[in-house]
């Protein structure tokens, strides 16, 4: 870096926003392209973020009563048929097995041979096959509700991809629940969006909006799709995890039914849920800046990276055991009701080089120790929600005795910055030109309206995705009513923006 | 029950082993077959046993140095060609990926459409992908070495499956390195394998024989593979995790070479290890009984059961409580470094079946607590490894002192009886004839004999396997040298045994 506040990633977010998450990607060694179309490699740094997501969901899913379990990849053709809007769904973007191995032709070409009866289909979701099983599970009324989930991955064919947001193969969960009751089915999937919202916004510091998706937008052969929407720094919107009440269109095309408490064969109501990989693109796009990923301590694989500068050292095995001991002190306590997770780097980078390294990988707080520190029983501290020059001299012990605090600040401080930029680049359109005004004024922004979310609408809502690329975020939850600003019939307060 | 000491288990090993394996895996509702052919579903009971062996395995690897990651699904034909064994070992077997839709035809039938330029195989392993991706990351010997690892699934097309032991999609894990040298590499294949023996030895309670395969058998692609091989009750053998030192096949065909410290590019070293669901198979086959599975402690996703019997309690609140207290008192506990892992059944099944029911998914103590253990503060305690009527009546602190003392003892007592019938049902053949005696004695047993591994005695391998089944299982680590039984010539100790 020299005088001049060159930054770390190029181009800036201000000179070009869509390279710029690239080179942040590639900065933080997050993930690259694979030589198979559309599919990514997801690299360590990466993939210990989502060990975090994956933990935290994975605790909440379970104290809510879900069970996970295993459904196969591949799902029969047929399966997919059992339900009209699936197919339609999902039928053009996926990866199909007609074959089940390679033969050697005389020319030496290795070829698809043995071919199958049915074509399978590689799963683009598991409603369908999780029907099937589901409705051999579930007899009577004892045995509901019925709530699993399987951490797997999943193939939709996509022609344009982007690292994250939208590959052929992503990794996710899905959550899967049978239950007796309409209200209960109902009830399971806004209470699972909930345990989203709590991801997003307590750990992962980004704050959401919580709703109901349009008529438009739910998911194939869903009554209802709830969804938390975050603002990325560009503006757009970024869907972050969607949950349906599936009311009884998979547990009529799979008979899932059972025996009720009063001796009646009933159908059941199923809902189902869903959030992956995606999120560590919300999650770059919310908080990184121009020296590349910023990470907010609770979500952080290493919230305190220790830097040893044993080179000019008198005794460089001083230092390292002073390191040594800081780690196993910051180990000792506990923020976010979890020790402390910290890292030595002790590669032989240049100390610049260590720096610069985790500042681009994102982690909260860096911890220099040089003779000096030794010498002045101090630490000198970096925090990456600061600019990397702005570092201080800190004696060792209020630094141990301040540092859970200290991280607290920064998520704290990340979740706030997020907060306010959503707020203001949150406005409010009173009537159809206002509305427009907001977009040409504001390019992207969220804009709240009245609307009137019906198929009479479809015309419109088609319009303003083709003409300007803005579609219904969602239907707020704590949305109020009011007149559509385009049809002037009823309507209910959505969030309109442009997404990835 | 009756009197006649009927099983919970139809039939019983000695009746039908083949059959009493399936029905043990029912009664504890562990898996089942899927309508996708040759695919499982892992039911809860099963998967919560896979997540302990997940745990244990990722927290070793993280310790060893290993970071996980997530390389894709997908593996373009022309990988798979790059090595010829690769090619050889998995194109008999695997799903082809030919198609990127489904399109409706006019006679509304869902037909494979968007023909792709090159199939793509889903992997039955991920050596080639995982070779081309880090012949790209691995520059320099400070690259070095490199250990990734991915949970994830793999698919190779099996016509004859089973539960768990052989399906054609299964869950593992699959490790990888990269390496500057070769003892290096090396060392890390054994290092691994080191990993699964602790896995199955501490945590399975599942005694193993380590060693080497023979040339036959060894995976395709490497210059050595180290097994784990364990014992079933039927006296076959279970190989339950291998590794493998690569040489420089892979990094061969993938180019992965790095510029050493004196400044030379050179090839690197590789290797690779995995684990599967394939142990689930192990473990039922291990330890369970005629009533069902028996799960040793350290592994039990649940190692205490509470079963209340409130019915003729005066207040049943009382009863409630009393758990909800036992429960808190346990968790507090600790075994095996971690809070004793306890569950109340408090469905309103009856007393006796609830019992039944956690004894045929084999949790290894269950406290029973009814009006009577209320009054004298006791409770009823039922371990796993004891008959299923050898019940006693336990001062209510006096357990609480002694549960986990009583956990280890019934893991120490798991081990032990495997110990033994391994022990009992291992022989050692002199001579050819001495060997087929031997095993026309004892049915399956495992063999000790000299074996010279050479391709010279491929012949003799190919025979004893078509025509009694037996096979080398490995070349234990710590065998010593001999006289082939079959040729004479110089050999090493090798397991000879029938095998699932």
């Amino acid at each position: 870096m020299n005088s001049k506040q060159r930054t770390a990633i190029t181009p800036t977010r201000e000179e070009d926003y869509a390279q710029w998450y690239q080179e942040v990607i590639k900065a933080a060694d997050l993930a690259e392209n694979s030589p198979v179309r559309g599919c990514m490699v997801i690299k360590p740094w990466a993939y210990a973020i989502w060990e975090r997501i994956q933990s935290t969901l994975d605790s909440d899913f379970k104290r809510k009563g879900v069970q996970n379990f295993y459904c196969p990849l591949l799902i029969p053709k047929s399966f997919l048929e059992k339900e009209a809007k699936q197919v339609e769904g999902f039928a053009t973007e996926c990866a199909v097995v007609t074959h089940h191995r390679l033969e050697r032709q005389e020319d030496g070409q290795l070829i698809p041979a043995g071919e199958l009866e049915e074509p399978l289909v590689i799963r683009p979701t598991s409603e369908t096959i999780i029907g099937e099983m589901t409705s051999r599970w579930v007899q009577s009324y004892r045995d509901l509700p019925l709530k699993l989930n399987q951490w797997a991955n999943v193939v939709r064919w996509e022609m344009r991809t982007r690292l994250f947001l939208r590959t052929s193969e992503f990794l996710w969960q899905e959550g899967h629940s049978v239950h007796a009751s309409s209200n209960d089915a109902h009830t399971t999937a806004t209470t699972m969006l909930e345990s989203y919202r709590d991801l997003a916004e307590s750990v992962m510091a980004m704050p959401v909006t919580v709703g109901q998706k349009s008529l438009n937008e739910r998911f194939p052969g869903a009554v209802n799709t709830y969804t938390i929407e975050a603002m990325m720094q560009d503006g757009k919107a970024l869907q972050s995890g969607t949950s349906h009440f599936l009311g009884q269109s998979f547990s009529r095309a799979f008979n899932i039914d059972f025996l009720s408490k009063e001796g009646k064969q009933e159908l059941t109501w199923t809902a189902s849920w869903g959030a992956s990989t995606r999120l560590i693109g919300a999650l770059i796009m919310t908080h990184s800046d121009d020296n590349g990923l910023v990470l907010p301590p609770k979500l952080a694989p290493y919230q305190v990276v220790i830097l040893p500068s044993p080179h000019k050292a008198e005794k460089p095995e001083d230092i390292t055991r002073y390191c040594e001991e800081l780690k196993k002190t910051f180990e000792a306590l506990s923020y976010d009701s979890q020790p402390i997770r910290v890292f030595i780097d002790d590669s032989d980078n240049r100390p610049g080089d260590k720096s610069w390294n985790w500042i681009k990988k994102g982690v909260p707080v860096r911890v220099e120790v040089g003779p000096k520190e030794l010498a002045s029983n101090a630490v000198y501290v970096g925090r990456r929600d600061k600019e990397p020059r702005d570092k201080e001299s800190i004696n060792r012990e209020s630094f141990i005795q301040n540092l859970p605090d200290l991280l607290n600040s920064i998520q704290t401080a990340l979740f706030n910055n997020a907060k306010n930029r959503k707020k203001e680049n949150t406005h409010h359109a009173a009537s159809k030109e206002d509305f427009h005004a907001l977009f040409k004024e504001h390019g992207s922004v969220f804009v709240k309206a009245y609307w009137h979310d019906n198929e009479a609408n479809n015309s419109i809502e088609k319009a303003l995705k083709d003409e300007y690329k803005i579609t219904v975020r969602c239907l707020p939850l704590d949305g109020d009513e009011g007149p559509c600003i385009f049809s002037g019939k009823p309507g209910k307060l959505a969030v309109f923006a442009k997404a990835y």
